[in-house]
């Protein structure tokens, strides 16, 4: 019988979980050969998301086990198939959420794989040959070309790699919801992993950016580290009533369940509220706060490929750089439990290259 | 001490609810003398919208009574200010929900009264000069030439006065969330006052139109009346997953609380779900729901004067006429009765000018 380690020819080493506990510890799997249309690549930083985590403990109930996560890679191309355009041995690469897609949905066609219904999902999903897929907690990586993403030289592959999920997850609504206009104001809830790139994107695109939180203690992050122009502390009824009505727009990045309303008050006339956090339990929508001038809450989940590439040029051009704590491949249980807690500024990332073969398997 | 009666100089003749039972009955007022920007007129038809029937019981708790309630009002000019500019004298003339906003807000600038924060509803709120507004259950009115929508000669009175409220309220969101375009697929949630409305604006602009309902007895008249090409019963699993993924937007005017979720599912990626309805609990939103395929929700109410003028000059080209129910004054009661039960295909019309003067005062 096919075992993860003997099913594809290519042997490959990285970090799984087992079981719903959660716990990561060394696994031994296998990579299919490189296709004539497909790139590999030596793994050299993963950024540890907080799906990571959601899908370790089974939380949507659709993890696979055993588990290898990771879909922030980046790395260094080794080789390359013989139909492969736009990569050579020693380039730098990326992959995101997704290693697969059907090629011939609207979705496919309009460059939104995101939408594409048979999309293949870097870890715990099905390849179309049955095997599953594992992500970027590892040593290698081999993808169709169309979901490989060109690094730009002057970017740093540790801070790249948050980008191709946290990255694109704020970028694209930015983009697509018309947030991403010199001079709007725009709000950004939860100051995590995707919160913090959200201030520097819309910094990018000339916005006048308000963090608003729970937290006093993110105030001088906010501004001093981050460069957000104000800070809203969202307990504070006299601050909040003051700033009703000045934003153009919001993106809420909080995962947990948090009362709407207080946001929408703040929202101009026509104002959006885009949620990339992906909070289990529904919200409550209270509809005369939507209705009183025309305002509306969209959803959001990363981009398609060619954004994708797009969002991280114009980061290497306009340096976005996500603010990072690199962490060794040994460090990633403890890094889990911190992540729990919100305990990081603002997303870790796994040193891949100078440590994971450091660890026994 | 003023009161109604006497706190204007002309003699004015209404129904009235004096206290949250919500029952009407005869009631003597007064209205403000012509001023020189203003349109009298003598009433002839008033819909009953279902937000009446909300302020007569006091539901939103924001009435002030006495409350003569209206606000789809259709009518025949009777005098002009000197500085009126686009109404004579025997004039057909409209009023919707609005009769007052500050004329210099942003809101205002835009043509979008609707969003300036000291609009003045038509009925049970405050007037500049601090006495209550009272609508259009009345043999007349006094409106700011800017509130008063002129008529087509085409469209008659009573088909004409749903549309000041039922109509803008479904024809702005269709305009502004780009559903009016042609061959576009558009559902339509509930079918009342403002869905079937929805429905033959949405035809209008040559969308293809899908129903949505809980009650299999809407089919045929949704199709064969008001000229739908196809139904959906919510309740039939069935039948709402065939229709994953087929809408580009929907129109939801259900004003009780309902599930989303199934409404979500039958929109395509960047579809889009306008509430019009207002339920007064808040809705329960999946965000998964949401963010696959970046769908979004929006809230929609009526629409600025500039806007409605334009709907109804469409809805006279195109024939857009709401189905009505026209009924004497002393019936109102008990249209108020069957309006809670949802008994009315599709509007009920008061017969103002002849059965308003039969009743005594």
């Amino acid at each position: 019988m096919a075992t993860p380690e003997t099913e594809h020819p290519k042997k490959a080493y990285g970090w799984a979980a087992r079981d719903p506990s959660g716990v990561l510890s060394p696994f031994n799997f296998s990579r299919r050969e490189t296709g004539e249309q497909d790139v590999a690549f030596k793994v050299m930083y993963c950024g540890i998301c907080h799906s990571d985590l959601h899908m370790l403990k089974n939380e949507w109930g659709n993890t696979t086990f055993p588990i290898v996560p990771g879909h922030e890679i980046a790395g260094v191309v080794t080789e390359v198939g013989s139909k492969v355009q736009n990569f050579k041995v020693g380039d730098k690469v990326g992959v995101g959420v997704l290693v697969g897609s059907c090629n011939s949905c609207q979705g496919c066609a309009a460059n939104l794989e995101n939408f594409c219904p048979q999309m293949i999902l870097t870890y715990s999903a099905k390849n179309k040959d049955g095997t599953i897929t594992y992500g970027g907690y590892s040593d290698s990586m081999v993808v169709d070309e169309r979901f490989a993403i060109r690094i730009p030289d002057n970017l740093p592959l540790d801070v790249a790699a948050p980008l191709l999920c946290a990255g694109i997850t704020v970028y694209s609504p930015l983009r697509y919801f018309g947030l991403d206009k010199p001079g709007l104001h725009v709000g950004v809830v939860g100051l995590g992993g995707l919160g913090h790139v959200a201030v520097k994107f819309a910094k990018a695109f000339g916005a006048k950016v308000t963090v608003i939180s729970t937290s006093p203690n993110k105030q001088k992050e906010a501004i001093e580290r981050l460069g957000a122009d104000s800070f809203l502390l969202s307990k504070d009824q006299d601050q909040m009533k003051a700033a009703m009505y000045s934003l153009d727009g919001i993106i809420d990045s909080v995962s947990a369940v948090h009362p709407l309303a207080p946001l929408l008050a703040l929202l101009k006339p026509n104002g959006k509220l885009v949620m990339v956090g992906l909070p289990e339990k529904p919200l409550e929508l209270p509809m005369f706060s939507l209705c009183t001038g025309r305002k509306m809450i969209a959803g959001s989940c990363i981009g398609g490929l060619k954004e994708t590439q797009e969002m991280i040029d114009f980061a290497a051009k306009h340096n976005v750089k996500p603010e990072i704590e690199v962490i060794a491949m040994d460090y990633v249980n403890t890094a889990m439990e911190r992540l729990a807690k919100a305990d990081v500024k603002y997303r870790f990332v796994i040193d891949i290259g100078n440590t994971l073969n450091a660890t026994t398997s």
